[in-house]
């Protein structure tokens, strides 16, 4: 990941159009370029992630939920959880494939987010519930690169209830 | 990847219906390289679409239409109109984001489109309305550079009534 | 991109049950890496696969199947086969995509797959019909390179009664 030594990064970022790379040492002769979304809107997602050559991509695999309970019915709600609580189980996840990867979230380039419809929300998606779960990770000050995103409902996943599966690329 | 000297490439790429490459003084070493369906099929798509290294590589978020009417009942037919009216109100849209970021559709390299089930077509997707819209900007005389593109029917986007979600990847 | 020098990445890529490069002469500075899954899981998908800088990456369309028997009704079972039938046909058309672009199945990268439900399946996805014929083709002696890999239950492909589309990524 990109070392980035200072405000003139989040000055451009936030602006909604500027100048999106820090004046830092960098070793790489480029960097990753993330663009903000139009108009000043702040959503917590890149409008688009440029990545230069010299770069190493990482495409990871879906990830999906542990068990929140596994000595609860398979497939009910109560063995997989909520949609948030289903989607923070798979950030942990995520995170220690990347830890062990040596990359973290800040890596992360692109994401797709895959929803199933949740029969509490009247069988849709819990957008809210993942968002929930993702600004954990994303946007925060610790963390503040944004990737490219979708997130659509797709009408099941591997086993039944479970409600969320991500996948990401990354770049190094 | 393989190293096309001329004629053989140019001719083959024209197959398709599209002279793929632009016959510019292009700096990079090696170009972009669409291969065209097999069987000289003529479906405005390419088979696959190499990016050698040297090129930069961007993910764009998913993009999804602006209401056709604000005014009329959020997530109505009439708030948000049929696919083709969708799909066009999507790629105006990442046009103006490429447009903002020194792009053009003739960068696409590929593509995924999200639709949603349109009930006006017994709730199956509506996959010649999607394509009256992107003939429209592919694979035309102005723009004829073709992606790799998936197209599939989701259960659902983020908003109720939104019928088509388009991401779209680059290279330059 | 981590440098690796020897023993050390090949007892790790053997984790998941398969050597994943072949210990040739391979000309490029720094070749693709496979993460087998964590934890000794040997089902036969890559956790991640880098591609570093200095290669090609190819985006392939998605593939569908060929009908199986096209006197059929068209759109039923008979016409397109089950998930395992049109599983095998698709990786057989994609095969032959692969081959007339000198590239092979060791080149996925990542994959895609997008199963509809099976309503002989009580309209679930029939995953282990798809892996039933993923499994001739990845992890086996012969072809050992394994993708990261997203598996989606969509609510329709492009023909009624299609079941699988597969897309996949590829470098060289």
């Amino acid at each position: 990941m990109t070392y980035r030594t200072g405000s003139a990064f989040w000055v451009r970022a936030a602006v909604g159009g500027a100048l999106v790379l820090a004046a830092s040492g960098v070793t790489s002769a480029a960097d990753v370029v993330r663009h903000p979304l139009p108009g000043g809107n702040t959503f917590p997602i890149a409008r688009a992630v440029e990545v230069p050559a010299g770069k190493t991509i990482i495409f990871h695999s879906g990830t999906t939920p542990a068990p929140l309970d596994p000595k609860a019915e398979p497939g009910s709600a109560a063995y997989w959880g909520d949609t948030k609580t289903q989607a923070l189980s798979t950030f942990v996840r995520i995170k220690e494939s990347l830890d062990e990867m040596k990359l973290g979230f800040g890596n992360v380039v692109a994401m797709t987010v895959y929803l199933v419809g949740d029969p509490a929300k009247g069988g849709r998606m819990d957008f809210e519930g993942f968002m929930a779960a993702y600004t954990q990770y994303f946007g925060t000050k610790e963390q503040p690169n944004l990737p490219a995103r979708s997130t659509v409902q797709v009408a099941g996943l591997v086993a039944p209830g479970m409600l969320v599966e991500i996948e990401v690329q990354l770049a190094k």
